[in-house]
């Protein structure tokens, strides 16, 4: 098994690979296109029936209890961040090919033993670098994005997310007919926690709450050289001020809370003309929703105060706040009991990161598990999980699905 | 005259209208090239000599005096920023248009007087908006740029000079023949010093120095949700730091230096990925050229110490110094007379911003001539001088070419 899903890693890991061992595979490019061709192509030799929904989610159906409607879906997603590593999403994926693989194989000496249907999924734009929310082909799923909106997402240069999926010829006509009853997903951490702590399987119980705040700072275009400086309403001096403000403001709250401002667009971007309208993307993360929300109040309010002596002012072009979330405590157990039975250390903790997972429990118990992360590093090329970790999260994986499959 | 003028500015106005009434016309563009177009029919309607060099500047040709190979040239530029007026560069273009006819026809009716041809010249690129540097017809023509590094610069999406002239089809083949002996410019002052000083012309006697200094910030990318604060290398915070510390410097130093920070890039620039790498381009503006190195020095120590313990590394990407200059004494003292023969007040003063006359005036003595801009706005679709003033403008231009054209 360890040399299957290594050679697939690295099979991936070609398709979209940057000269420094990372991945580019945003979504709806043709390398996203070529990706999924691969994954076709693993599902239908694998005899797993290939399915493509209308926001290009794929799924691979093993028809492990005919007569039932159910499944247990089991995912992650190909697309990447622009400094993608290998492992963030497509381990999800792979290991779960392998993982139903496995289970259909051990149905088929065990006859009556499963219960239920396996789905594996891999999810339409997960990361949300090209497109932007991220989480777009699971939340559709789950229904809590309609299908019109998500296709009519623009990218930076105006083309659509519908238009993308059709021209990698992903953009399918029909939803899954299965019913799903369980969501598992296996992944990376992307922390340090599990590394830390020495741990070999992380149980994830449930979420940190976000707040993310795009704001749009306008000010007045003007030339740069003759105009007087009091004369400018220069909207990239505000919004340098409010990211610095931003940071410094969660440093000397003190509450652990993460956050960033890693996105600007910057209209006119010339060199000679005052910017006279700059959008930030401001994000606050924290255990406690309630701290998000606080934190990002001040701020704007910091924010309106520190920017007014220049002239510029602030619109809120979106505010969108996700409160925490328990996972599937029946499935988090079961993870855990899975993990002793194979004799690997185990910790619950808490997903910092957006997942699939977390956009399929809106509509499904739905259950995450975590290897360790090299440095807690990713979305950069040297994000690196070791053989033997990635093949403890494969055994797990394998075991809790047949147990969910089987399970009364 | 007057109607001609206006009639002109009108047509040329409609070429890249903005709905808020300015204009883009990026070097390049089909907008550009529509320009371009509209001018080489009023060149040839006018029966002066239409020339293309390879560098893409036109040159509109009045052989007053066939025996000699000096000339007068007389121009500006069609291209705008992507915020741009109704006035900056096409006035001046349009109004050594009128003078070039005027002069021709008293030439015409005065024979043996002119001892110098006339050329009109439209610069390529002199905004800088979509290839950087700016000035840069001017500057292959007086020779301080070369042509092939010229046509080889690239605009955002990596389309080079060359080939975007190529596309419109304004690539010439072949330099000028004639000899430039004296440039003259007039354009709108982009600055409030006439209007407020209640001044009809400028008499533009030289320009203050600049300082342009690119920096890029080396961070590292890293997933914005799980990765530690203190793990994190951001770039964009690094260059919000230095946007911020250059105003402020700028302000403490008390030095009526202009300054700005205009146009950053930011890589991966996706919302869920620490920035990596930041690019930002700032300049210093002073009529002291000691003054605008000492302060871009004070800043880059200053951004260096103040970056250093976010663990992001400062690159100097480009450090361009343009010293003060002196324009032509001679064109500077016969504006003024000029000025002064026509009734109009007049007051000596410097440039802030580059101009196309700057570029020549390495090669050739060069004039340049202000009229007011209402609130000093440019770079701007409100920018706007009023039709007595650009008239005023235009006859101080006529009579200063055809002194220049027949003076011993």
């Amino acid at each position: 098994m360890t040399s299957t899903l290594n050679s697939l890693l690295e099979t991936f890991a070609r398709i979209g690979a940057t000269p420094d061992g990372g991945v580019c595979r945003l979504t709806g490019t043709s390398e996203d296109g070529q990706a999924r061709a691969l994954l076709a192509a693993e599902i239908s030799g694998r005899q797993l029936a290939l399915h493509v929904d209308p926001i290009g989610n794929m799924f691979g159906i093993a028809s492990l209890a005919p007569s039932s409607k159910d499944a247990v879906v089991v995912g992650s997603h190909l697309d990447s961040q622009p400094t993608g590593g290998r492992f963030d999403g497509v381990y999800g994926v792979l290991a779960g090919l392998l993982a139903i693989e496995a289970v259909a194989a051990r149905a088929a000496v065990e006859p009556g033993k499963a219960r239920r249907n396996l789905a594996l999924a891999n999810w339409t734009n997960e990361e949300g670098a090209r497109f932007q929310p991220s989480l777009t082909g699971s939340s559709v799923f789950a229904g809590t994005l309609a299908l019109d909106d998500a296709l009519a997402l623009a990218d930076g240069t105006g083309v659509t997310l519908g238009e993308a999926l059709t021209a990698i010829g992903y953009r399918g006509t029909a939803d899954l007919t299965l019913e799903p009853r369980r969501y598992v997903e296996l992944h990376v951490e992307q922390g340090p926690l599990l590394e830390e702590e020495g741990v070999e399987i992380g149980v994830v119980t449930g979420c940190w709450a976000a707040r993310k705040l795009s704001l749009v700072f306008h000010g007045e275009p003007s030339h740069t050289g003759p105009t007087r400086m009091a004369r400018r309403r220069d909207a990239l001096r505000a919004a340098a001020r409010a990211i610095e403000l931003h940071h410094c403001l969660i440093e000397l709250s003190r509450t652990g809370a993460h956050a960033s401002a890693a996105r600007i667009t910057v209209s006119p971007n010339s060199p000679n003309v005052t910017p006279s309208r700059v959008q930030v993307w401001f994000e606050f993360r924290h255990e406690d929703a309630a701290i998000a929300r606080g934190l990002g109040d001040r701020f704007l309010a910091e924010t309106r105060a520190a920017v007014a002596s220049l002239g510029v002012d602030v619109e809120v072009a979106a505010d969108e706040q996700r409160g925490t979330a328990a996972l599937d405590p029946h499935g988090a157990a079961l993870t855990a009991s899975v993990a002793r039975d194979l004799g690997f250390s185990l910790m619950e903790m808490k997903t910092i990161a957006g997942h699939d997972a977390l956009a399929l429990n809106k509509c499904v118990p739905a259950s995450l598990i975590f290897v360790p992360s090299r440095d807690g590093l990713s979305h950069n090329p040297a994000e690196f999980t070791d053989e033997t970790s990635l093949d403890k999260g494969l055994a797990v994986l394998t075991e809790v699905i047949w147990r969910l499959v089987t399970e009364e």
